[in-house]
């Protein structure tokens, strides 16, 4: 049998670990570091020739520099002689820019995406990326492509550590309900997704589709938090229908500034988030669904 | 005849100025932002069907991110229809990891050649790349690449700025010799190269090939300024050694922290650099070099 | 009675809200921000004349600036009438340099505790502030200060969150001994300290004091981790000496670089750490402890 | 007669070098450090007792950090016996903070000038400081403080450089009109004032006072660009008018962002700054004024 490597890349160090605990073997030992003139420098310190190799790298916060260490690691894989190199990158940055919404603009989705293959990837795991305009993420990439979840181990944390009496999910959006739909599944509970109804020129209801809020415990599942916006107004509106206790839930935390500050002073009693992007909220570690699915593709 | 259009990216805005006023044109006008993420965005503002487009940026301090916005441009450049791209990357990081020194390290320069070369550039300029290994920049890529110098117009200009009484021009390293010759044939002057000599196993001296700088006022050349060790050092050999007035040049000003105080506080008069890398010291343009090998483009 | 209000920094901002709800109050609304040329600008948007104000700033990975904006902050309400300021600072950075080691180095810590006061402080709250060379805070200042600890919330959550069996709290040197003593006062168990004994000029070993770490399983207790550098020892020596489970924990999770990682992989079951510094491992929230203390001073 | 000791701080290590070299003495060693958790460090390796030591420190693009290595030299300075400390802050933030525009709002120029003054600092000497509601900056300091000019030196290089014909010189606004005299009497030419004059509710129209700036070269003088976005409108609206040549002046090139690209791009033929901010525009030093004043203080 082929022996599966595991590399965790300087996004991902932790989260790479807690994979290899789920998985029962070591990580791959990895030289990274940064020059005092910008410059990144890694090297692979085990021997992976003929190897299935692992890269577990995120790209939040400093996505440039953490995808520039993903291609140095890919390419160097592959000159080496690794057998198959599967990434994982847990936060997908740039999947909003996925078509030119104004003539000239780059596809930024499309670049890194390109970048990505031709550096090396044979397979690809990543966490709820934000698809907008495909259904399955295999229709964006050549090579094998699975878009995981970590809506699952966010619900059920939620379901463990807070007293929710008969709750319902909240969906900020309509891109956001099939991650309302499956929280909703796990605590047994109805789910909802709010509308932007234009009531005039400068007049904008926003309210739930169908479901009251009102004296309601309710969980709302997002996919990123960057600077708040979304779900801050969100749980206002909540609060202004009559919602009791809110549990802000998202897959990807990257808090932003104030961002975290601003959600719960609007009213959320917590926010839960996974460590796609390592954070003060990130209590879910999406470590077991990734080992999950590297157990799947062996 | 094909018209050359001009875009200078967020590292190289002011050079490509230059350039275009050294071609009489203007410049490609483009957005680019960053967004609180962390994400880049950009967009080219004006239509480049069945153009040919020049992209210049440079590589300096944060290399990854000043890469990843080329790559951007670039795939941008020719989904939208340009006929041909010439990547113009004044300041080439990377260089120095041009092999694999030790077992498992990342051959980072060549990760960097082929993704430039993958994006969909078509040709390439760059201004003294460090070239270890090989004589000539086209052998490192596979699309058409020369390397330029900042060398000429830098000595021309610490001809015309500094009083030099019957000057000599020193290479702190054999790998400066091709720069030292170029200055010293400008300035008509001889030059000569440091070697160390090994006197036994803790101790080394350091010293010129052949000639004394005694009483005498040296211009030092050399590629790249960035911590600054060994142009401090060279400066301290060439004052043990009696140099009189030292000018210290190079072509790309990193000055990473405190290097050009140290440089100076060591005993050089002044250091002079290009504009390849934005800095204090950066005195001399490239602009018309980089223009010059353009019109021998068209 | 004299109304309290309470303030958070951008700094402690989500600590400020935690500390609120504790006391059953709102949180001063503040307007922070940083301009696009580095300066700092805060508004306090209630009335605070005539009312007691507490500020919350932390001195974390920024300390510099986050130190000068609880500056701005308690001029501002000293100039607005506040009737008095209690500063709360729950890492305290700068506490190591708190003398002169070497001729003519600056007493850092000497500097921010003065300035502290001149600044308009007129009582001061830490939590873990390392004292090394006097037994209390109030030696310190010449304003009423105190210093709280994490340590007991810290060694709570540990008792709730890990099954360990006959547990022994280890303190990596003496100065962490106070706190193991607490540790394992909350635990019911034992407690001991790792001491350095050298044996020769080049050889030095590390062992507890008196108890064997053997099949046991360990809760390390320290104030920081910085670099990691001395909880990875930690843990490596535990383990090398038989240590059975082994939970890490710290007050100020400061977890520069890869330190999480290189903890993990020692062979640490987990790092807990308190939201002083808000981190990725920040389990714990000290605002029940400055809830308390707060209550106190009414 | 006592002596002078010279100490650059990291953002003006070398200004200080400059001024030492015009002075004729040496720069008293610094080690100055940053720890890899944000502290700062800094240790005097030279013997200051009873001497009068003059500490060049600019507040550019990181303020706070910089301000608080001021504080920490100073300290320590006092605290080693040093008889008098000469503060020099070549570009000194907050200026623009100066009252309370708002209810609520933190007088950040205040606080800067209040700690400066407690830290021990015995005299200042500032470059251009931006003073809004006071005529002389001994107004708003308790110790004796000068403003001195980078515009004199500014303004002789421009003379020396560009070959303006007829010139005449522009003030951005009432605020700059103080510098632009001095330009004036510099280079014996006029000098104007742009005005803005409003003309209805959304329309206003801006205008020099009295003169054309038509078919004339113009040289533009302000004390600080930071986004530029004044200069640039400056350069706009006298190209507008039929100005030709255009050379835009600055004491402070703070050049956030693409600020320079769009002064250029806007018309400008060139932008010549001081080094109270190093940077690609700093052509002008201000050691020679600063020296000059130094020599008078003795």
């Amino acid at each position: 049998m082929v022996q599966l490597l595991l590399i965790g890349g300087s996004a991902s160090d932790v989260l790479a670990l807690k994979v290899a605990r789920e998985l029962g073997i070591g990580v791959t030992k990895l030289q990274a570091k940064k020059f005092p003139d910008g410059e990144k420098y890694v090297r692979i310190l085990d021997d992976v020739k003929g190897k299935d190799v692992v890269v577990i790298q995120s790209m939040y916060r400093t996505p440039d520099e953490h995808l520039f260490e993903y291609f140095l690691l890919v390419k160097a894989l592959k000159d080496l002689g690794a057998r198959k190199v599967i990434g994982v990158i847990p936060y997908f940055a740039y999947a909003r820019q996925d078509r030119r919404f104004n003539p000239g603009e780059a596809i930024s989705f499309q670049t890194v995406t390109r970048l990505i293959e031709n550096v090396g990837t044979d397979e690809l795991l990543t966490i709820d990326t934000h698809l907008h305009r495909v259904d399955d993420i295999s229709e964006v990439f050549k090579i094998p492509a699975q878009n995981l979840s970590a809506v699952p181990p966010l619900t059920s944390y939620v379901k463990q550590n807070f007293k929710l009496d008969h709750p319902i999910v909240i969906a900020p959006d309509e891109e956001a309900e099939q991650w309302a739909k499956i929280a909703s599944d796990i605590l047994g509970s109805e789910y909802d997704v709010l509308e932007k109804i234009r009531l005039g020129p400068d007049k904008v209801e926003i309210k739930t589709r169908l479901l009251s809020v009102r004296d309601r415990d309710v969980v709302i599942v997002d996919d990123i938090i960057s600077t708040g916006g979304t779900m801050v107004e969100t749980v206002k509106i909540l609060k202004h229908y009559g919602a009791n206790k809110i549990i802000a839930v998202c897959s990807h935390p990257l808090l932003v500034g104030d961002s975290l500050a601003r959600i719960l002073d609007a009213g959320a009693e917590a926010l839960i988030g996974s460590d796609t992007v390592p954070s003060p909220v990130s209590f879910v570690s999406v470590a077991p669904v990734i080992a999950q699915a590297l157990k799947g593709m062996l």
